[in-house]
C-alpha cells in the first residue's frame, strides 16, 4: 500500500497510539488502513463413495488438482460461499452437510474452511477457472499432481476419517514450504493442532 | 475506495472480464482491488463452571459485556488470535480446547470464530479496552447487558450444552437487524444451519 484509498495522499507505516502493530496510516486524513487475513471456502463434493476435483485452468498451478474453493465475498456466509465456488469451478451442485476442515496458513494471510458436500447430480462439467473435473476414488487420487497443501492435508485426513468410519471436524496450521531440494509436494508438513479439535 | 492504494489514482467500480462482482478497479495501473470479509477470532475462558466477560470500553457498544474478541490479525492462526484477544482485553491466559462456535455475519461482512480456553490463572484484569472484566455463572450472565448477537447466540447454545453435559461445535449465520420498535437485544435471530454442521 503506497497511497491512501480514501483522500489519495501517500501513507506511511507506523503503530498508532493504543495499537501494537504497524498499519499503513494517512496523514492528511487520519484514516488507518488494516490488513487482515482473508477466507479462502471450499468443498468436498462426495458422490458414492468418490469425490470431485478440478484441474486448474489458472496460475498459480495452473494443471495440478484441486477441490472447488475461492475468496469468500463479501456478503456472503461461508457455506454459501463453498457452493458458489463449487458451482463456479465445476458446475456442479452440491448440499452441505459439515464444516469438515479449517486450515490455518499464517504465512500468506489465508483461512481455509473447506466443508463436506453431496452432490446433487452428474451434471458437473469444468467452470471457467478448470482445464477438467473429474470424480476420484481414494486409489484414483492424484497425490503428486495437488495444487496446494492444504488439498493434500484435507485429502489425508478424509481418507482416514473414511477408513475408521468416522468423520470429524479438523483444525491445523500450514506452515511454509521449508528451503529444502525435495520437490515442494514433499513438503507437506501441516501441524495438525489437534485431531479434534 | 475512492483511490488506488497502488498508484494514488481515482478507483472505479466495475465488473471486470471474467469476474461476476464489481471490484475498484485503477485504469492507470490496471490494479482490481478485492474487498472480503474480516475474520474475528474470540475466546470462551472458563474456570470452574464460570466464564470471563468483559465490559467494553470502547465503542461500538460501549459498557456493554462481550466475550474477548477481535479482528484476526496477518500472519496469525486463529487459535493465536483468540489467545492474544484474552490476552489483550482481559489480561487472562488460557489454554484452548477446542474450536467452540462459528457465526456468518455477512452483512457487516464478518465471521466469528470462538474458541473454548482453560483460564490457566485468576489474574486476569481489564486490558485497555476494557472497563473491567469478571467470572459469571450462568445466572449471572447480564443477558440484557450483551455487546453483540454472536455473543449471545455463543452462549446460548454454550450453556445448553452445559446442560446437556456434551459440548460440540455450532455454525449459524446471524441476520442482519430488522427495523422493529423492540430494544435491539430482542433481535437475537440468529438461524442456525444445523445444531452440529
Amino acid at each position: 500500500m503506497k497511497y491512501c484509498s480514501n483522500c489519495g495522499s501517500p501513507v506511511r507505516s507506523l503503530i498508532p497510539p493504543g495499537d501494537t502493530l504497524p498499519r499503513y496510516v494517512c496523514d492528511a486524513c487520519t484514516t488507518i488502513h488494516y490488513q487482515n487475513p482473508k477466507i479462502v471456502v471450499g468443498c468436498i463434493p462426495e458422490w458414492e463413495g468418490k469425490i470431485l476435483m478440478c484441474r486448474r485452468a489458472i496460475e498459480p498451478r495452473h494443471g495440478l488438482w484441486t477441490l472447488p474453493a475461492g475468496f469468500l465475498e463479501n456478503h456472503e456466509t461461508t457455506l454459501e460461499g463453498a457452493v458458489r465456488e463449487t458451482l463456479e469451478e465445476a458446475h456442479a451442485r452440491v448440499e452441505i452437510s459439515m464444516l469438515y476442515a479449517l486450515y490455518n496458513v499464517p504465512h500468506i494471510n489465508q483461512v481455509y474452511l473447506l466443508f463436506r458436500g453431496q452432490l446433487l447430480d452428474l451434471n458437473f462439467k469444468p467452470g471457467a477457472e478448470s482445464l477438467e473435473v473429474q470424480l476420484f476414488d481414494e486409489r484414483q487420487i492424484p497425490w503428486e499432481k495437488l495444487a496446494f497443501r492444504t488439498v493434500r492435508e484435507t485429502l489425508k485426513v478424509y481418507f482416514s476419517d473414511r477408513r475408521s468410519g468416522s468423520f470429524s471436524f479438523h483444525i491445523g496450521d500450514i506452515s511454509p514450504p521449508q528451503s529444502s531440494n525435495k520437490p515442494s509436494n514433499e513438503l507437506a508438513q501441516a501441524t495438525r493442532l489437534s485431531e479434534r479439535i
